[in-house]
């Protein structure tokens, strides 16, 4: 796939942060990305009763002598399944790849982590280790219970995880996710920022299953006027009213942010927290049923951590990165068909004012 | 006054939930608001020194036999002075009437918050209290060390309090206050939901103080189109780049929700929490040196607490009402003139497409 | 086996709460516990490499119309695996059995008891589901890196799960755990108060692998002149200090506290931080690797929760029955034989002045 | 006052670390203690009927160029005061002195405590400031309404603020509080441990106001057997079952651990932490309206933390700090007549077996 048609989103957003090269998460250095799509019970439209998968985020930083990473978590709204939680805010340490899924897969893929890193050079004397996976409910257009999640999928996204641009869009966990009315999936995006006197970056991906009316910079995609004639109709573009109530159970948005700048736990919880954030601004409705959390990682060498009043423009990246994925993951997103007929339209970029 | 030109912002904000009679806080019954301006150093073109402030919500319910409402706190972004915090985590409970004021007196604040109770009617016997009081840095356009609040400030709101709409923008607390480059200051506005077979009302006040740039449901202040050459320049409109960089320090937002709704004080800390995810709806940059907190109180009569599935139409309200009074402060708020020849500017209606 | 061995603990701990009929957990109408023994790779000697289990906690109340109860969690120091830590503490509410196992096994635990639950009637349509599970580090005494807990291991602990009174020591999850230099494992009290009009059990859980010196009362187990001649004696009674060492790594306590008295989930938080503050009445020495969570539930209908100032007798309660399941494990667990010629030594009744 | 009575207690609590030189918090290197005794309203006997006070612990290290220190917070149970503590864990930074007080006074203590930072050198710009403030109930004593604390006299604490052994028991903050049925108080001790290559010292102040029954390591203080004849009877020793019911409104305890080792301020919540879970050794009972707080401050220069793995050894010496400025507050405190009558006994020395 050429990505030569990934739009710089600055101008529609209004971000004062310059991106990384990539505009992905993976422009921190050592990130890698990698998908496994499961796609069961094919029909002949395309549609699949099953449209799921795994996305794992690897980190080149964890392995050899480093054990674990400074890291930490801000819960938005509570109601998801993240497994690592307590662990890893006591310690602010993140000890394996982050793992994302659908949510009753959760605890299958986490048995799988603690497999595949146990297995893993230099971890044959580990007798615990804590794995951290996120999930969205898929269950919309996906067959939830039918646990379709194995550890070879999940194996299998660790050991394909690269660098370069990730696919974006209805992949890996991101395949059957639904967001704000549209196909939502995987979105990744990056900042760049002075902090004191070094350059930073931040990276961020999303996993994009939540509700409300998108909103993207000037544009409020619950404005009719906005979309005009030439946008989604409720068949085609956006999910009707009636269609959208399946979605409220269990959904939900994960935002991780990765940066290179050299924070402590406690300072990586504030990034975090810039990630739930930054849903409100693109029109998340912050439901009961939301399983919104966001996650920060620092990749940076041990050293002592910059002071709090340096941060402003980590924080800014941070949440601007943020915004960038999550519209990313919409932007990205095909047209995907999944159980009972059940249609999750794209995103039309035309009605983002974009041209593809 | 007449507030007859206070406008109605749900088109503007495109929010579902109908307002209650008076979009304020005050429809929320038993609910009163008081505020306190002080203004000290007069100069001839109508600027002070200390332009500040207290505001004080007093709940009707917790008269007499009552002595505590279940309430709660969501913390976006820590940096502020609260002071009663941990008890009312712990306990869920809210035993005094809040009080909002500037930085450096919230002790005063809250030491005159305690003497005012303690000299109630059935309060003879108290000797344990736990004050609820909240800050903004008003520092840009005040002389904040000057601690201009006494207990006489602080005794006047809380006497004063009355229903009705309450004065909002440049009064009380919010008298030296600046948000997203304009003036800022008061808020308030309400909403109406279905709470199972119950119709419930959700009121919101917002003390605003916070930076960003501006984004009122499909209009982003930020974007020189949208203002158009009818809006603010630099020089009348919004602070300039310059002016901004002193209102980064201290600065805070704290958003009280009140309903009438039977829910529990987790329940509370999720409405609460709401609270703060607005403020990202708006434009808020959320940065380092800002105090968001979100609060939220229950004046329903004791009562079992409605199951959380039932939530969603009190935590959209909650969303929507808060949004409302976050904007308000800004649409009500007049250009004030404060120390060092400092001027926040109003937030001119034109910008927003309303006429005033 | 006959349980009438088992030693009324309220004189030794000076407990002022008299116990239920049975002082165990099952005291608490509609509480079920079951244990799955797991030992695999026998010796001569009666020794195993695994020797690590299940247990599980049921809940008659989760069946039928009630999809949860109230619930919360206190986290003492958070080096532990615990599965649905965020969602129990956002929604307050338990919506499974509680299921214990050994850390490296924790997920494949979850993901079996999701597993059960969605095959039970009545949850033909559940699409999402928070699993509790919580775990502490067999691996001194088990082969812990054989992760040998199976689907089938939890599901008959959840089968077998019945009222009267449990199976306690070296049974269970509780099988491969230490404790304070013994045998650790799990042991259940009860305690009964009045909370304002009623009379209210609280039982306890605890399953126990923690480092410290035992207290029990005004019994100091780490002085010689208490345990005297007759006491234990490194070889045979305690694990010296060189056996110690290697019981640090991931050591952990878990203590469940339920009960019929109705509270909410806020309250059920500070009744779950007895169950951590217990441990140090019994010589905890709370160190950096323990994972240390107290965890409660309410079995009441649904009923407007009593209010906070009358909680203390349900808090004494919590506390001195959350000591007594405490101690109970380390007096019900018998010599247990492990990896590497390993022993952990019962502790003698005879230590505390008990006779057998 | 020769303190050459004041015991060593590390073979009483069967501790493992040593003591610093003075077995004080002002082991530490730079901390200073100051108290300021409140009196009034004398009676013929002794009586008083305010006996209250203020103590301020102040840290060298903040003068000069340093603006804060790392510091956390745990909460044991949140009845309680305490100002400060959002910002103490958003940011984990101490920026004032700690001052202690009684309950109805702890805002004006703030207010003072701020006026004092502002005053001093360098503070000139300072337009947003933390004060920490702590507090606990001496109403039981002392007439508590009559709120006598006033800014003087926290500023006679912080000016009089000295290193070497400080006065204990029945002084500053401590004057009126009571703990586990004797006189409390204000107790301070110290313990050495080493950190990686590092010998570092944790020095401990306990404000005591808790209820419970006293258990000193093998000694049980609510045992008659123990104290024997030669031990104080409900006349003179111990408050009686009937005068202690008035002490459990509002109880309290603080206690403040601070460490010269290189620890970062999410680590110092876990030693905080210890502060409180100290207080189950002592035999706390942690009611209902029991403010308990522990707090912890590292005094080191900016360095890298030391990774949580090597941190046993300082919080082991942290947990024996905590627990002998507990026994301390008791042992030091002196027989105090209040009023109303009351009078609070000193806990006779003979009971846990020393001579003074």
């Amino acid at each position: 796939m050429t990505r030569a048609a990934r739009p710089d989103l600055t101008p529609l957003l209004r971000h004062g942060c310059p991106p990384g090269p990539h505009d992905t998460i993976t422009d921190v250095a050592g990130v890698r990305v990698g998908h496994t799509d499961v796609r069961l019970g094919p029909a002949p439209d395309g549609a699949h009763d099953v449209v799921t998968g795994v996305t794992a985020v690897v980190f080149d930083q964890l392995s050899g002598e480093r054990r674990s990473l400074p890291a930490n978590l801000a819960v938005g709204n509570g109601h998801g399944k993240l497994v690592g939680a307590t662990q890893l805010v006591e310690l602010g340490a993140l000890e394996t790849p982050i793992v994302l899924t659908s949510t009753l897969s959760t605890f299958a893929a986490a048995d799988a982590l603690v497999d595949w890193v146990l297995r893993r050079p230099g971890q044959e004397a580990t007798t615990t280790l804590n794995p951290l996976v996120a999930e969205c409910n898929d269950g919309w257009l996906s067959d939830i219970r039918a646990r379709a999640i194995t550890a070879d999928h999940v194996h299998a996204a660790l050991d394909g995880a690269q660098g370069g641009v990730p696919a974006e869009g209805a992949v890996g966990a991101g395949s059957g996710m639904v967001c704000l009315g549209y196909k939502g999936g995987i979105g990744t995006s990056s900042r760049t920022a002075r902090l004191g006197d070094y350059a930073v970056t931040v990276g961020a991906l999303a996993l994009t299953n939540f509700s409300g009316d998108l909103r993207v910079g000037s544009l409020d995609l619950a404005a009719g006027a906005v979309l005009g004639a030439g946008g989604p109709d409720d068949a085609h573009g956006r999910a009707s009213a009636a269609t959208k109530e399946p979605h409220t159970q269990g959904n939900s948005c994960i935002v991780l942010l990765v940066t290179d700048a050299a924070v402590d736990a406690r300072q990586l919880r504030r990034v975090a927290q810039r990630g739930v954030l930054a849903m409100g601004r693109v029109g998340a409705a912050f439901t009961h049923g939301s399983g919104d959390y966001g996650l920060a990682v620092s990749t940076a060498p041990p050293a002592p951590a910059r002071p709090d009043h340096e941060l402003d423009p980590l924080l800014a990246a941070s949440l601007e990165a943020a915004e960038a994925a999550l519209v990313r993951s919409l932007l990205e997103a095909t047209t995907t068909r999944g159980q009972r007929g059940r249609v999750a339209h794209a995103l039309p970029w035309s009605a983002l004012g974009l041209e593809r």
